[in-house]
């Protein structure tokens, strides 16, 4: 056909790399650091299943015809109840709406508000995610370095004083690829100058919940209130499959993202939400959620102290107190992807680092999945590469 | 909040009209002949109740697990099956993706092919719902007049003379809103022209299985591969609140409609696509499919009798072999909006045919869905609807 069809947008360059790498990590053979999945031995399965036969039986034939574009009130009001629990926030429920995971939330987000040629802080490496579902509006990158204590203030202002920058999207807590949480103290400043900006702001927060160490901290959210945007998921404390997540903003940008919403699918998955708020109800998630951040824990604490013990001294890593990655800083010299290369022949598998810079460099990072692995697959997937990383090594 | 930071798609003129109108009429009293539902009361709900508690018991850690963006393949493969028994067509599971609805569908073919004033030819009156998912990409539309065998074949021919048009939309097969279906010659003289231009097709496919009276006929992509994409859902046939559809085209343009599937959403919910796959080869759909069309059957006759008996001769109207909608058309100068502010009154409601017209007009045609209420609604709902009308009448 004549390639001139397609819409500019689809000109993009090849965003595939990932998911080659992870085919590739699909055979039951590999030990996969790669993924980005939470541990399917912690989903409550038959819990879901109970609460799903539940909806069957009492409201089966509204459960399955159309709904709302803004998703199941009672699910929004949960969200609502919740967000004042944990978070001392005080929102309406029209102030969420529910999307397929927050993978939509970034498209909607993209759709109301990016132009060609807008201007796009992210953070640097940033979400994967984000950036592919950002590129298709062809915004054009602002990247900000990650410290170890969350987004480097002074760059981001600089950013913003020579660009006029129109969204700012970051992942404060346990981000995805870095497993870095910006501290308190970074969170104020960071509000402090955007809220002075006329700009929107969105803070991705999937996994919040899964902190195994070291004490909440408050979002970005408590401190920014005016143009932010608020992302959450179901993914990780629940279930991914069910691609259940949810934006909370004020009520100007909502009109705004429910237009977008009903042009793009009319309504999330109705059943889903139906299930979803059925399991909520009738269990205790803080009680789940106990669950899943130990095994995580142990985990982490296992990949920490294996790395600790097995790779060169001179390679860098991060220890989040959450979350499901950890981040491998290399001598400048080694390539990630020439150790991928490596490893996949021995069956081991990591995300190399480059991906996730939105303006190239990071050829000497990579990423760990830790969340995913059990721990005898963790020993000796750390063991293997440090093998390998070792003949990189003069 | 500063309303330029909203993206310029956004300024669209106000597409909420529908969603005011169908808010109205979720009132309980309302005898609403306005939505597009199919109708509950032949949801399969038991069997798909089973499915459900199937899957969860057989494989419910995988099933609330990520899965592929392009879907579950045992569903994709029925669905290729179902094509090659039903409609003799010759496909690869590959050349099938799964979407949130057909919904789903149109917005990815937005992004993959629809730059910004790109021409996109629709019938008039055409889908809404398209009308929306486009409108969102800033196409510029060319609508092309419905007659009572389909598209107006010699308007078409000239506006793809006149105009460079990118991609063309239509519903040949009871279609929404006007229940008009293509004949079996349109459809090949369809093809002929739009087979030799340089141009997408999309065919918008789904209520070919709610087929009452009359034979089935080839579809149009029998006639057009090259460049051509089917849009297939289980919203009419199984259940909408699933949210499943599909997108069925050549390869190289499914590579790119992946591309927007995964930045879009990653993959549509993987629970809802395991639990229809369950009950579809549990289940003989095609035996679920004579109870629907059986009910819709007896529904649209009434309203067609009840019509022809009780309205006004001078009122034209569709007489559909399928599918859920009447269209009706007023004398000229009857207004469809005065119509339906008297009709909410007296606790009635349909759709005022103008939204259906992309450049306006319209104003004396109207939508009544069949296929949502039950016979007494029927019966009542059209002999009030026929008073207020003869009350127009001088």
């Amino acid at each position: 056909m004549n390639n001139k069809l397609f819409a500019d947008r689809m000109g993009i360059t090849d965003k595939s790399f990932i998911r080659e790498i992870l085919k590739v990590t699909e055979n039951p053979n590999i030990i996969s650091f790669a993924g980005g999945l939470p541990n399917p031995a912690f989903f409550p399965v038959e819990q879901i299943a109970e609460a799903a036969a539940k909806i069957f039986k009492i409201d089966g034939e509204n459960a399955l015809q159309y709904s709302s574009t803004e998703g199941y009130l009672p699910l929004r009001k949960y969200i609502a109840k919740r967000y004042l629990k944990r978070n001392g926030l005080i929102l309406d429920p029209d102030q969420i709406l529910i999307t397929n995971g927050s993978q939509q939330g970034l498209d909607l987000i993209g759709k109301t508000f990016l132009n060609k040629r807008d201007k796009v802080v992210i953070e640097s490496p940033g979400y994967l995610g984000a950036i592919q579902a950002f590129s298709l509006y062809e915004p054009i990158f602002y990247p900000v370095s990650l410290l170890d204590d969350g987004i480097d203030i002074d760059m981001l202002k600089k950013t913003i004083e020579d660009e006029q920058i129109k969204l700012i999207y970051t992942v404060p807590t346990f981000q995805n690829p870095s497993g870095i949480t910006y501290s308190k103290q970074k969170r104020k400043d960071f509000a402090n100058i955007v809220g002075k900006q006329d700009v929107i702001y969105v803070e991705d927060n999937p996994y919040y919940d899964l902190r195994f160490a070291g004490e909440d901290l408050p979002l970005i959210r408590n401190f920014l209130e005016d143009n932010s945007i608020l992302l959450g998921s179901f993914s990780k404390i629940v279930s991914p499959g069910l691609r259940l997540g949810w934006i909370c903003t004020n009520k100007e940008i909502m009109e705004k993202i429910i237009i977008a919403k009903q042009a793009s699918d009319l309504h999330s998955n109705y059943l889903a939400q139906r299930i979803v708020y059925q399991y909520l109800i009738d269990n205790d998630i803080d009680e789940h959620l106990i669950k899943i951040r130990e095994a995580y824990r142990i985990r982490r604490d296992l990949m920490v102290s294996m790395i600790s013990e097995h790779f060169p001294e001179e390679i860098e890593f991060t220890k989040p107190e959450g979350g499901m990655f950890l981040w491998i800083t290399l001598p400048e010299k080694i390539s990630a992807l020439d150790l991928f290369e490596h490893a996949i022949k021995e069956n081991v598998a990591f995300v190399p680092g480059n991906p996730f810079y939105v303006n190239g460099g990071g050829n000497n990072t990579l990423r760990l999945n830790f969340s995913n692995s059990d721990e005898e697959q963790i020993e000796v997937g750390i063991k293997k590469l440090a093998n390998i990383i070792t003949k990189f090594f003069p």
